[in-house]
């Protein structure tokens, strides 16, 4: 493993001062994105596309070359004879060994960029994992609303449609709780934020759900069970709510999003309804000033005859992905200074010291390699003990956890279980599969009788 | 839309000044291609090829990093799941929106790059629509013909092979009336110039057709019902005709075509003969100081024994597609000037006023991209009243013309018919169409007897 | 067929003095790689990839552009429609005539690097033809024993695992025995060296192979039928020998390979065992200072818990690629000298005057391409007349010659066959093929008792 290296894997590797002033980097690009060719001349950029995504790379593409740098291209290391059969630790460790300078990382496994990250001697960036986290694309909507709004602190922004399967969504709501904005859901009827994506607003920004009165969205809000997320505290918000819960007056930005199909089952696809964003729905009250988002591609949920509206910022949006990726790449390659502190909020992570792996989804890049993955997690909480997996940020389902050190292992919600040393934990589903890793049970007073 | 952008989407958006001034570009690059990378640097190009063509998008390239530019290369769009579902109109608009300065399109639809320059916001080149057009090939045809003979005007080409199915060739026949060549068309039996390029010959350029006696050209012309074609008024030719036709004396050119077998049917397939240009074919008497040109990849028509004559000239041919598009990128990134009326033959375009898409054309992009496309046409003739589909060029099939304003119809070669404003004109396959559109006929007096 | 382009086909195209020359330049590259971008501007390197592979492309790329040139890349012309139908030798005229000014070619067919430098225009590197050669590779290899030993005459390399079918290995051999290496075979039972390959060492470099005793390998080379192969003389080694068969004391290199399993037969596939390198079996005393290499990529057959082993340089010697690649190009470019005699020690080749293609290799480009192709070969013997062809260097199995102007055939061994000139040979499998191409035996005494 290598250190001294900094890489972007999550968009929680960045601090809000360090977000803040990548976003002044960019505003300075875009004056000019021909201006910078002297940055980074004479360093390359490797993008290695597990999967195909066309726009993602030549975005990164683009962004290097306006700074002045080569780039080498593996659109399709999934189909390539060469890369089968190879890890990727093998793979990340070759081409930043001298072939590349960075690696712009896209996997279909969730945790792909930060085993990557583990092995790569260059900088690593996330362009897309599977269903976990694309930093950029984050990284690029929080930047068009400050752009567009001056401010992400206490601005309202709409999400509308697929609110379930949109890993885009779920990064940006996580990201806009952060940064304090407040977050009005307006989801398809059954495609609501999930629970776990709910559970971590609670636990780590202190965000509370209110219902949201969202008639003055007209027809884009017909039939929704609205929902209010601030990271405020609810009755700071008493001035706006009446009985029918928080009523929406003014909208900064509404975040349209593609239905996920592709992950629906068989009852969501006869289930699921188009919002369909035309002339109409832009002229309710609460819209005048709103500019309407989009992460693109689009299929119908916005209607061609708003193209030229100046609210609809969606192509300027995709437009401002490159400043911002030039941001980030002179930054990681250390040709730009962030000059802020880079506290970062994730926590540390441990390695499991027993048993096998811990994660149960299938396509974490912990189950999907094989070689060079060490699984590890990281602790969310002590009573009772609960973890995410390191790579993938997926909970880890468990009922007992044993102490490595002792042998003994306790209910997850004990006393005892929440003493346990970070490093010594080991997470077990069950008694069964407790005694099967030769654990004991805690010695029990009450069994004796 | 855009405007203020310039286009290279056919080759009728050049005049024939600029294509003069194109070709002074291109021989001054051509004498060292390695001395113009101070044209654009900081300029990206991008290579979006919705179907695979890899000498073409080499050539692009290589012109474009020749004069210093950056370059993206999307090879297979088709393929790509991020261009899964996306109109062609977005694509372009996000690709031109700051990822790339110019676009560099392939697709398999007709028109698609006519679509894709009313959208993009930044310069469009054709590189190939469907058997449409591939201006930047003919451009590349007319400066061989213009390096090695000097000049276009009044030059004999002789084309031969299949005449039928090659785009290349019809682009280029086109090309050479519009630059006052003569041409001699030696078909394959079965594959001679379809009717609908010679009506549009007679039409544009006034071209006539004679009878031609090729025998001079031997073993070549074997079967061959051969056809003179000149812009120049026929009696001009008179000191040079017997009765059998015009005789060939000496040829400029001879262009070899590929047979286009991926587009015949089974009968074809059965009567083509290949021709086979070899020693003994090129030794004919008229073809002593023809250049032999192929557009490539050849088969079998040209044997490799001619590879070494000094009248071979194809490889330098496609040697010379370097320069030639790097003074068309030059030109449309706006880093060289052509100094010349930049009068188009084009004629304007108009809207469809009403009714469904008059184009019938089903490989037309008009017809397979549902979104973002407004079908419209150009006008060809105005008595009777003619139209070809603006996108495709294929003419519009229709008997009757209707009148957006007043609702009446009116038989195509009506006098009626040809007052009707262009804006206005509504094309009407049959009375059943007019009917179900709401159309009326126009009164006619002897209907009431 | 050009001249005065400087290819690199073979190994054998380069003299020792100017391999030595090579590896002085690539170590000076390798000492800051970002600082050679003035080398090549204006440059630019194609990638033609018939079959994929991704490691050797970038790895080339990334040298091209680290030497401030362009790179156009082709990374799958097999399956590019613009290149079906098209010969070899057309493509690289076109590529070669101004799009690029030095090719990279991957081919699946013996030879194919061989034919393309006999039409390209510029500079042609082989990487990778078939199961044939790939001789960069082999300078990476090459130039990693030297910066790692200073040296390569004299040194013990031991070669462990599959033997037989891994091009890498072979071609590695062969420059090992040039350098004056001394190479310890330890093969898997029945992956042995082939008998071609070990006559080619005795013939062309002197090799005597020796028993080995290497028991001092411990747990790599249990049940190995080691062999010991010096291209000095066996005397000289009497020193270090005793009963059992030279004994090896230290290693300089253990090279690992990976078990070509795609190639193996059903019954190979049974037997292969894995040898798999861990801390264990790198205990060996003899490993104590041998550096461990291996040209990825790996699957098991070197455990990961040895990659932090400072001996362990796989990781290193894939790095090493660029700066050697780079002096390649720069060479081949003709922007940095040499300064050494070119000796090569690649006898020269003869067309095939009479009768078919000789070679039975049905991979050998001189099969799989039936255009532009003439038959060639090289003498390798004349007692008894022994060629290989010319492009994919396999023996041409014959018993008889003739001789194209006596029209006269002899046994292969006999005097008279060794007499023919070599531009006057003809290869001829037996009686039949010799009559049925015309020859006529000759006169034999004996016949008329």
């Amino acid at each position: 493993m290598t250190s001294g290296v900094r890489h972007l894997v999550s968009i929680d590797d960045l601090s809000l001062a360090e977000i803040q002033a990548l976003f002044e980097h960019a505003k300075r690009f875009s004056e000019d994105l021909r201006a910078w060719a002297h940055l980074c001349p004479g360093l390359i950029s490797a993008s290695l596309f597990y999967e195909p995504s066309t726009r993602t790379r030549l975005s990164f593409e683009s962004a290097m070359q306006r700074l002045g740098g080569g780039v080498l291209t593996a659109a399709e290391m999934n189909s390539s004879s060469a890369s089968k059969g190879e890890s990727l630790a093998d793979t990340v460790r070759v081409v930043g060994g001298s072939y590349a300078d960075l690696i712009v990382l896209r996997h279909a496994s969730e945790g792909a960029a930060r085993l990557a990250a583990q092995y790569s001697p260059v900088p690593v960036i996330n362009a897309g994992d599977g269903s976990h986290e694309h930093p950029t694309q984050t990284l690029c909507d929080l930047y068009n609303l400050w752009i567009e709004r001056g401010r992400i602190d206490g601005i309202h922004v709409v999400l509308s449609g697929d609110l379930r399967y949109s890993r885009t969504i779920h990064s940006f709501v996580y990201a806009l709780a952060r940064f304090g904005a407040n977050i009005v859901c307006v989801p398809l009827p059954g495609f609501e934020l999930p629970a776990y994506v709910m559970q971590r607003l609670r636990e780590e920004f202190g965000v509370e759900p209110t219902r949201a009165d969202v008639s003055r969205l007209g027809e884009l809000a017909r039939e929704c069970d609205a929902m209010y997320l601030t990271p405020q505290k609810p009755h700071q918000l008493s001035l706006f709510t009446d009985g029918k819960g928080l009523t929406l007056e003014r909208v900064d930005a509404l975040y349209m999003t593609r239905p996920q199909t592709e992950r629906y089952t068989a009852d969501e696809l006869q289930r699921t309804r188009v919002v369909r964003l035309g002339k109409q729905e832009l002229a309710a009250e609460s819209l005048r000033e709103a500019v309407v988002m989009h992460p693109l591609p689009r299929r119908d949920e916005i209607s061609g005859d708003i193209d030229s509206d100046p609210r609809s910022i969606y192509f300027k949006q995709a437009a401002r992905g490159v400043p911002i990726r030039m941001a980030i790449l002179g930054v990681l390659l250390g040709r730009l200074d962030l000059g802020a502190p880079s506290s970062r909020i994730a926590s540390s992570s441990y390695g499991v010291s027993r048993g096998g792996n811990p994660c149960a989804n299938p396509s974490c890049i912990s189950r999907t390699e094989s070689r060079h993955v060490t699984p590890a997690y990281r602790l969310a909480n002590r009573a009772p003990v609960r973890a995410y997996c390191w790579f993938c940020s997926q909970e880890i389902a468990h009922r007992l956890v044993g102490c490595s050190t002792t042998g003994i292992f306790h209910e997850r919600d004990s006393s005892a279980a929440r003493k346990i040393r970070p490093d010594h934990l080991v997470f077990l589903r069950d008694e069964a599969e407790a005694l099967a890793q030769g654990f004991i049970p805690a010695s029990r007073p009450t069994l004796t009788s």
